[in-house]
């Protein structure tokens, strides 16, 4: 019978740039004997701090520009803007994680550059000092459209399976599953979430019991969890596509008008205007 | 230190209309000692089967339809329409909820009427029986924008803390936490996911360790995890909401276009017709 268990570990101080994270992480984990198949969950947080990824605050919006590769929706509010956007790493995410929360006054936090080589490092360094398969995930804390409150979810993992396609499996009535497809490192993630909370100070957990999830150093990472765009319903914000519709709709009807109704001004309309214009 | 364990339960059979849930989920739990603190994860399929949400699988669009309150998104595919919806609980998930998987052939299953009752109903006779503060979710496996895969959310809960607001906790440099709020509810039902898998049989998951999230049972149901409408950027799918902008666009650009160039038939274009047509 499968039984899970989660906890974190104390004995992680305030990381800085330059800390050897694997040294760190492996001290911390070590008085809990590390097992086969045990998954690692590291925030993105320390991740970062280790990195050096810490920017002045009065630079938020500009980091936020400059980790962003494309804005999926806006909104003014208040206290200024939010953005959700996407970011090199194809996540999508509000302000592209830029956190001040957990830093010291006067400083953000942006994402590790390339969280699964993040976890990769450190998934190797504790496989080689434990001499155990031991998988990581690196876990941020995101919202979701159409509910409230935020989980945490993996923007890095190395060492497990972090999507299980349920395709070729059977249902209880023998019968084949076809679409199903559970996000384990997200699971992990927001498991990890329920014992670390945001205000404990410890952010390595251990979940032990999933090493049926724990793989090789090969696995894909955490950006298998990237959706497809083509199969994205939502690749735009609701009032980001109907401002691009409008201004199509926009053109397309004047077009039509002065293709109806012909003025000097519209000797150059093409012939084809008349067809309808909306794509396909 | 918190520690989280979490298990699945065997004992639950095949569930039919008009079973006893809180008796059968009582008798398969009573063997692990329920403790105060713990929290029941149901999977919905089973709450589902006992309130006799089964309909023959030939009726399955008309379901979908009628089980739906907004349609969010939609696109057609090989192998029919998917519908991305809001049902009278205020969730959005694809197909209503409704689905095929572990249920007997030519069957399919709605999600329960109320999930919330659904839940109260369990923890009160779970309480009553075992003399312990229980918390109950009742679980489903909902798929997201932008990331792959599907992690299971709480769509029913009771005597739990659905929601965890952060607003007034401090980080662990002094700060408030002003933004955050953890869905604690899903990730609980993510954590049960883990352990009991798609194709286990094993419908119950003991979750021990979140005591500090079970309270009384007059907590906000998982309705309190729907967002509010305004809040929400991706209240209509892309394609949805440019089809809408560029019909509004269209009718403002034949009318910008009839006014710039008047003509006969445009005599009565309503003179504020040249202010920009745009909604604020």
């Amino acid at each position: 019978m499968s039984r899970l268990e989660a906890w974190s570990v104390d004995g992680i101080g305030e990381i800085v740039a330059g800390d050897d994270l694997a040294r760190i992480v492996g001290d911390a984990i070590a008085p809990h004997a590390p097992a086969e198949g045990d998954v690692v969950v590291v925030t993105s947080k320390i991740v970062s701090k280790a990195e050096g990824r810490m920017r002045h605050a009065a630079d938020r919006e500009q980091a936020i520009t400059d980790e962003t590769v494309r804005v999926v929706a806006s909104r003014a509010h208040p206290g200024g803007v939010t953005r959700i956007v996407q970011d090199r790493n194809g996540f999508v995410m509000a302000a592209a994680g830029v956190d001040a929360s957990n830093t010291p006054e006067g400083t953000i936090l942006l994402l590790p550059v390339d969280p699964d080589a993040s976890a990769l490092a450190l998934a190797t360094a504790l496989r080689d000092r434990f001499e155990v398969a031991i998988g990581v995930v690196v876990s941020d804390t995101f919202g979701r459209p159409w509910r409230a409150g935020q989980t945490d979810v993996a923007i890095g993992a190395a060492g497990i399976r972090v999507i299980e396609p349920l395709a070729g499996s059977v249902d209880t009535h023998g019968r084949p599953l076809v679409v199903s497809a559970a996000a384990v490192a997200d699971e992990i993630a927001s498991t990890a979430e329920l014992v670390a909370g945001k205000t404990s100070g410890r952010p390595v957990t251990i979940v032990r019991g999933l090493g049926r999830h724990v793989l090789g150093l090969d696995e894909p990472g955490a950006r298998a969890l990237v959706r497809d765009a083509d199969s994205d319903m939502f690749r735009l914000g609701s009032a980001e596509a109907h401002a691009e519709g409008f201004a199509e709709g926009y053109a397309a009807g004047l077009t039509a008008a002065r293709v109806a109704a012909p003025t000097e001004h519209s000797s150059d309309t093409p012939s084809h205007a008349q067809e309808d214009p909306r794509p396909a």
